[in-house]
Parts: C-alpha cells; sequence; structure tokens
C-alpha cells in the first residue's frame, strides 16, 4: 500500500498506540522469575479494577474463543444442561464449545441484529426447569462482535438469579469488556471472559477470566476433561507471580503498559470517548446512505454492522478501500456478504473514526455514487458531541478513576 | 538490576535478536487480510524446510504444553492403549495429558539423565501387544529440558516402526527442533510439536505442528473432545491463508523475521553453533567444578543440567548470579533444589556462552570457592572449537542451505 497512514477498523486486533507497540520490542525476561512476578502483580489487580471484581483474575495465552472452552471446560460436565443465549455468530460458538464437550445445550436464539430480552431469557430457564433440566449455567454474550449489539447484561444476569440462582453464569465479554460499563460483582457474574486485543489495546494471544468463588467451587465437581485451559492451574501459578505454562511474555509486556495507558486515562473517560466513536460511526454510515443492521436501541459502541448496498460489490469496494488505506471487516457466519464492519474499540478516537469516514466518501464518489461530501464528517462530528454530553454522569465509581489519575497524566482521547 | 547486560541462559524463552524484538514492535494488521495471508504464505513452508516435511504444519497460538494437548486429543479416543516414553518431567507431561483425556497409558520410565534405548521400547511395545494393547500412539520426547538429554529419535521410531507399524508416533521436538539435526518425514513422525520460545528465537505464544498424512485420517476417528485445538479447523484455515480463531499476530512477525535469519545463517551453521554452544557449556561447567547431570553420550546440545553442590545454597547463589546480570534456570519436577539448568539454544554465540561462564567463575569466587581464573573459558573456547571441527560433515541436506543462503547474506554465528 503506497498510503502513508494505516486504518485498522476491524472489531480486533484494534490499533495499538506507540508505548504498547514498543513494549512488544523488549528483550525476553524468565517467566519464572522476578520481573515477571512484578509483572504479574501489577497486571491482575489491574484487570481486578477493570472487571471491577475482587475475585480471581486469570491470564491464559489463547485467543478469546480459548477463553470460552476454559469457561466450558472448567465448571461443568458432559450432560450438564446448559442455556445458551445467542443473538450471533459469537453466542453460536459459544453453544458449540459446550455442545463439543458433551452438554446438553438448549439454545435461544435471538434474531440476529436484536438484543436478548429479560422476560424472554426468564421463560427459558423456566422452561428447562418445567422439563426437569434446570440449568447447571447460562451463557450470555455481552458484546455480539457479528452483528454490532450490546446485550444489557446486567437485566439478563438478574432474569437468571431470579428464577435459577443456583445456575452459574458465564459472559463472554470479549469484545466489550474495557470500553463499555461492566460490573462483573454487581451483576453477580461467575465467569467472564475478554482478549487482550480488543478493548485492551494489545496485540491478541491472551484471553481473561475473572472466576467467582462459586465458579471455583464448581470447578470441584466438573468432569469435563483439561489440561492446558486448567483455570485452577493458572490461579495457583499466578499466586506465585507466574503461569502454569509459558505465557505470551511480549503480549504480557504490552498488557501491563496498557493497562497504565487506561487507567490514567481513567475509565469514566475511555467508555466517554467509546461512545463518541460508536456514535460519531453510526451517524457518519448512515449520512453516507448506508443502513444500520443493529437494533439501535442496543447498537453496540465498539463495533458497528451495516447492510451491503444491493448494487454494490463489495469485495471490490473493500479492496479500494484497503488501496486507500482503510481496513474494514466483512460480514461473519450468515452474514457473509450481507454486512460489513467497521470496528472502533481499543485504540480509537473520534478523529480516527473521521478519517475512515472520509476515505469511505472518497471511495464512494470514486465508485460513482452520489455523495455530499463532507456530510458525513459533520454529522459524524456533531454526533459525537451529543455522545459525550450525554456521558455527564459516568456509571462508574468516580474515585477510582480518580485514584488512577493521581499523577495527573493525561492520554489523548 | 545495575548491570549493563543482561544474560538469559534459561531454556527458553531464549533471547530475541534485534531484527525478531523489532517486529514484536509492528503495528497490527487483520488477520483475515492479504498481509497476514503473505505471511503465512512464507512461514509455513520454512517450517516445512525446518521439519523437514513435506506434510502440513499448522501454527497454534498457545505455549508447547497446548501443542502437546492438540496432539493428543486431534489423534486419540478415550480407552486407547498409549505407550509414552519418559526421560523426564516435560515426557511425563505428555501422558499425564493423554491420562487427563481418558487414554490408557503405559509408561516406559527411563532413569532421569539417561537416554530412552530403542530395545526397551521395541520391547515395551511387544509387552502391550502380548496383552491384547497394541499401542495406538508412541510418545517420545526429542529433547528432555529438564534433565539435559537428547534422545535418538531416528532408532526409537524405526523401533516402534519395526514391532508396531500401524502406531502413530507423536514427537515432542518443543526444545530440540531447530536448533538439533532432525529429519520428520525420513523418521516416519506423525506428529511433531515444537514451540515459538525455543531455537526458534522468537517471543512464547506459538506452537507449531506436523501432521502427517495417516495422522490426518487417524484424526478423521478420534473421539477426545477438542475445539480451540482441532487441528483439521488449522489446516482449512490455513489453506486460506488464516487461522481458525486470532492468532498472535506480533508473534507470528516475528517468527517470520527469525525464520528469515535461521535461512540466512542455514540449517548446518545452526546445529554447528548449537553443537559448539553446548560443548563449551558443558566443558566450561566441568572445569568450574560442577558435576553434569545428563549422559554424556547423549547430552543435549539445547540446555545443560548440572548438580548443584551439596555445599552450596542455591537460592542465594542464583540470586547473586542474577544480581550480576546472569539468569540460569533451577530444576524442575523431581530435581527441584537438585540441579541448575544453562540454556544454550535459539539466539546463542560461544562468545554469550563464555561471558555466562565468565559471571559465573565470578560469583563462585565471590562466594568463596576455589576457582582458577580464566581455566573454564579456556577450557569451554577449546571444546568449542573440536565441537565445530566435529561437524565436517552435516547431516543437513546442503543444498537446502545452499539455496537459502543465495542472497549471500550470513547471520553473526
Amino acid at each position: 500500500m503506497a498510503n502513508l497512514e494505516a486504518h485498522l477498523r476491524v472489531p480486533g486486533p484494534t490499533p495499538l498506540p506507540d508505548p504498547v507497540r514498543e513494549a512488544g520490542a523488549w528483550q525476553m525476561v524468565n517467566h519464572r522469575g522476578p520481573e515477571f512476578a512484578a509483572l504479574m502483580g501489577r497486571v491482575v489487580p489491574a484487570l481486578q479494577r477493570g472487571f471491577r471484581t475482587t475475585g480471581d483474575v486469570v491470564l491464559v495465552g489463547t485467543s478469546g474463543t480459548g477463553g470460552l472452552e476454559a469457561a466450558v471446560v472448567n465448571h461443568l460436565s458432559p450432560g450438564d444442561p446448559v442455556l445458551a443465549v445467542t443473538v450471533g455468530a459469537f453466542g453460536d460458538r459459544f453453544a458449540r464449545i459446550a455442545s463439543q464437550y458433551g452438554a446438553d445445550v438448549t439454545l435461544l436464539e435471538v434474531t440476529w441484529g436484536r438484543a436478548a430480552e429479560p422476560d424472554a431469557v426468564r421463560d427459558a430457564v423456566a422452561a428447562m426447569q418445567a422439563a426437569g433440566r434446570s440449568p447447571r449455567a447460562v451463557f450470555l454474550t455481552h458484546n455480539e462482535t457479528s452483528t454490532g449489539i450490546t446485550n444489557p447484561i446486567g437485566p439478563l444476569a438478574a432474569a437468571v438469579r431470579s428464577t435459577a440462582p443456583e445456575a452459574l453464569l458465564l459472559v463472554d465479554a470479549i469484545s466489550g469488556l474495557g470500553a463499555l460499563p461492566f460490573d462483573t460483582d454487581g451483576w453477580g457474574l461467575d465467569v467472564v471472559i475478554t482478549g487482550s486485543q480488543k478493548s485492551w489495546m494489545v496485540p491478541p494471544g491472551l484471553a481473561m477470566l475473572s472466576v467467582s468463588q462459586r465458579a471455583w467451587e464448581a470447578s470441584e465437581r466438573a468432569t469435563m476433561p483439561r489440561f492446558y485451559f486448567d483455570l485452577k492451574a493458572h490461579r495457583d501459578a499466578a499466586q506465585k507471580g507466574s503461569t502454569p505454562w509459558t505465557p505470551p511474555v511480549s503480549v504480557c509486556f504490552q498488557l501491563d503498559v496498557a493497562l497504565g495507558l487506561i487507567e490514567r486515562e481513567g475509565y469514566p473517560a475511555v467508555f466517554a470517548r467509546h461512545a463518541a466513536c460508536g456514535a460519531a460511526t453510526r451517524a457518519g454510515l448512515r449520512s453516507l446512505g448506508f443502513e444500520l443492521f443493529a437494533d439501535p436501541a442496543h447498537a453496540s459502541n465498539t463495533v458497528t454492522a451495516a447492510r451491503v448496498p444491493a448494487d454494490l460489490d463489495w469485495k471490490r469496494f473493500s479492496a479500494d478501500l484497503r488501496g486507500r488505506g482503510l481496513t474494514l471487516a466483512g460480514g461473519q457466519g450468515a452474514l457473509t456478504g450481507q454486512v460489513f464492519r467497521v470496528g472502533h474499540l481499543g485504540y480509537v478516537t473520534v478523529n480516527q473514526i473521521l478519517a475512515a469516514l472520509e476515505i469511505l466518501e472518497e471511495a464512494l464518489a470514486a465508485a460513482g455514487r452520489p455523495v455530499d461530501r463532507g456530510a458525513a464528517l459533520a454529522a459524524a462530528a456533531r454526533a459525537a458531541d451529543r455522545a459525550s454530553a450525554q456521558i455527564a454522569d459516568p456509571p462508574m465509581d468516580a474515585s477510582m478513576s480518580a485514584a488512577a489519575r493521581a499523577d495527573g497524566t493525561e492520554v489523548q482521547a
């Protein structure tokens, strides 16, 4: 590519801030030595603050999918009834992993592009109970990357808790946690999974999981086979400042640096930045004539899916965008060829969204489509302002952010 | 540490050459895009040359242990009889993974510090056959990191082939492949596992596995559960230039660069360099008064274990070494507190071994132990020369190296 700038706007891996990039070039250290133990001593508490949990958080050298597998195999036994609430391709994947290991999975499939509804979840749990198959676990997706939907995890979790209080709540928060308000302990979640290459602004290679006390108890009885993904081995090693198997050391360096940047910015500011970027993306795409895929009431602030117009050759158009320096993502699973996706999570600012929209505008004009030059940029900028103004009362504990900002440093937002 | 230089001499992760370090700082790309497909198009054939196989090689985002688990769960079913030949902690781990997934494992345990013998393996296979439990697979360890032993894989494989030709040969080559002569196809090996952070001079995060045609056929019938480690999903994605789940992209960048360095140096030169470093380490440690742990006839050229003298406080001594800039590894498993280990694999030269020996000398003198200053360095340098001279007829196909060296570039060796 002959472009001076590259704009990677896929829903993970996200671009890396320079200090995170540079930590990837650090020389190796012994993962059984004091430097690595010191790193674990910083990273684990920082993640606990990010998850909002006082429970254990473990690092596993794998992708988000491996994190989902770890959640399944540590807490379930073959034959266990499971309710998998799925709103897209990643919800389906979570369910498929459990089936693969012999769980008795009931799917609650929500129309793609819509969020799950607490009442529907409550009814599904009750129906399983009535059939004598009370769910051992309920799977929820926080932010569905294939459709650009954010589920209301608090109300969904409450619906499960009120109906089947004994069911474990396993939550795929891979592409939302860290960018969107989230409250692991407040919502009573048992296992929450995220991945380094999403909101955390780190290359892929690490899954991070929180595990509640009752999830640990469940793991004692869970008989699905596991070795690499054995979370208890991870917890035991973490208590000695290490990992049971050799971890991806450079990705750990980068996570350490990135968590420092995030805490200096402060979670309320991070959430507001994502809200502004999400609003700007949606307004800009609409202004360019694209139809958004997701229910606006539950549109994700980390990824937006838009329908590919019937008269647009997406393969050709996306190759042209790449030639202009902009990389977007296509559709996934059943949505392949139907939608395209713009990632706006992790290392992203409103300016970067405006740059992406500007390239889209240029490419549409070059393709001979009607474009009101600059209108999408103006619409996006105004939407970003409105979204920022609405975040006057951030949902996070302000004291946490104040502490993190004690050094007065601010990261560009 | 106040030292100008850090000497990481553990048996993985190995230090990184500067070009490999720097690739860790590259900006992210889309792992479903053309840049990553081009990388896969370079890396996979380079690994096939390194493994000496025309079969498939897949990249899995995990540690070596995860690679062992992938080898087990893709090719075996619960109840399958397995012969696990173990010469140390990593052979034990390979067996434990198979047991965890329900294989019927017979252990052939070799005294730690010694290599496995073809006759003993043949007898063990025959005994299983006589008992009506002909092994579905035989597990071998190429280079046992806990004891510093290199097994004669060619003769061991031949012993299995001649007795149970239908048994799959699964070989843990994590800490030897790429540094020591190895011939996947010539030896008829079905699954060979290695890890990025060993001879390949790359940070941890990737396991690389070769899979033979008959191993793929076995995987069709193998019923152990698998999802993240499903190698068929990896092969199918690789054919489209990608991976089934998000790969550790920066580690892949680094592997690409490191394979270029290795091929420019040429495998015969890489093997000779490791032989020289191994010989120098052994001669130097002996000269310093340490007793080597491994059978000299099978001493590894990637890692050396030496006994901790009864009157030496290892914890204190190793902390002193760290203060002087040298990091060594302690003992593992049953050898904890009994031995220490010096890694000499990947990014290592004789000069770096001399530096480590020099620091050891200094520290021994500071601890009040008798040291003939400089004698260990002289012994090591002479041993390195002898080892290099013995590699007059490198066991690799010279044409492969000549092709790789076509650009005339040489890497420091």
